[in-house]
């Protein structure tokens, strides 16, 4: 069986990005890190990587940008993955119960509104979302309960008392996919690119003329200071077509005669951020 | 003494960024959330607050965009931090006693170069930095270190084992000084502002022009999709000149006509990243 390779444990949320992306048939396999992803896909260890690449509360993950600059893997798919958030506890255990509530400072913030309504449990931030369900439950402890994913509370058998309990519905992350060789299929082809540009007044301005005197459509553009070159600026940009489309060839040649750099990160099929209750 | 509002424990990165933008005369307090910060400033507890908006490895902290929108305090100053990282134990402790090295994932990960040096010692990770010194200083922990600021290790009257541990030196977190009264002054004037635009081909090209034509410096341009709205999109862009300039006034006046909202969040003097070493 094909394996995707994930960074987290167990029960992760990109665990369950992996297995809503591809369904049955592959094998998520966890990773320590993000570099370790892309070495089991370098190595053919795995056949795919499965990466957070942006949070619609946290926004871009610079970090895994910077990976697909220093790796030569193509991306070949997307996927919007809502965080929902559940309350777990050992089987048995009831809300009553809970003198505590641990997980990822992250999940307990985007929870704040529900764990309002306990007024005698004590909240406690810890590493891991997962890691939390799974430190309950080796633990043994019947007073506390974590805020994890409902794949977590599959993974280590453990009862869901609440589901759906983040304060805000429009919580998304996009995952990206990647593989050792580019695949383009499907429709509604999008293109992610990464490009630097000297900093000259309107040098953005002509670079964005490229796609627009096209008719190309811009999904996402992001700039990005360049850290020990004050004048150099990256930019991240996902436009509308693919890389076999004659404009977008055209755009890319054009693009060239300004840009510093340019580096196309892959063409895939566009996944449309779901309306809240429809995914 | 006026007061600044942070989010974080004492030794936090937070706390560190107000004392180096503000210097001695005012206190930092601290506060359990960002909400916090905002309310603190609005209520009068505190004069200023200071809030992390980006980080070069991280990305652009969109919460903080959200509150600035969802309250009325603008944008009066900025400060680019570099995150330096220490090695910190109790007095006396010596590296060949580890045994074990506890921090946030984020830290960990930023400092994994060096955490390969050490042959037997285990990884731990825990919610927070600073959190991390204070409890090895409570608990007499004599075999483990924290990954901290150098400011967390003085609060807690702890030992440095080594600074500068991390692997990327270009590791800077931009933070925002917010007041309940705009004060432009200073030299290199730059204003950030928020809008959203109808998803037409072409939209954001148009909308750009009107900063082009007055030759009017972009410096950070970044779009968000709006969860819920897949036509509309977020921008957050900062140029260079004030909201008292005649050719901004005209630029935001002709931005107007085409963008669905337009806020600006403030005016203030840019204080640029400065290179490693210098700053």
């Amino acid at each position: 069986m094909d394996c995707v390779a994930y960074q987290g444990e167990a029960g992760a949320y990109s665990e369950l990005a992996v297995m809503e992306f591809f369904g049955e048939g592959f094998q998520p396999k966890p990773h320590v890190s993000f570099e370790k992803v892309f070495e089991a896909v370098e190595k053919g260890v795995c056949k795919f990587g499965m990466l957070p690449i942006e949070n619609s509360l946290a926004g871009s993950i610079h970090r895994n940008y910077d990976l697909l600059l220093q790796h030569q893997l193509p991306i070949i798919g997307e996927y919007h993955l809502r965080v929902k958030h559940c309350l777990i506890a050992l089987p048995g255990v009831k809300k009553e119960d809970l003198r505590k509530i641990i997980s990822h400072p992250q999940a307990l913030a985007q929870c704040d509104g529900y764990l309002k309504l306990f007024s005698s449990v004590e909240v406690e931030p810890t590493y891991d979302t997962a890691g939390s369900v799974k430190l309950i439950q080796e633990n043994g402890w019947r007073t506390i309960a974590a805020i994890a994913s409902v794949r977590a509370a599959e993974v280590h058998q453990m009862s869901i008392l609440e589901r759906g309990i983040e304060d805000n519905a429009e919580n998304f992350t996009r995952f990206i996919v990647i593989s050792a060789k580019p695949k383009i299929e499907g429709k509604e082809i999008k293109t992610s690119i990464v490009f630097t540009l000297q900093n000259q007044p309107g040098s953005l301005y002509k670079a964005l003329s490229v796609f627009s005197l096209r008719d190309i459509d811009l999904v996402k553009i992001e700039s990005r200071p360049l850290v020990g070159k004050p004048w150099e600026y990256l930019f991240y940009i996902d436009f509308a077509g693919s890389v076999e489309d004659k404009a977008v060839i055209r755009a890319i040649e054009n693009l060239e005669e300004y840009a510093v750099m340019v580096r196309i990160l892959g063409s895939y099929q566009r996944h449309r951020i779901p309306k809240a209750g429809q995914e």
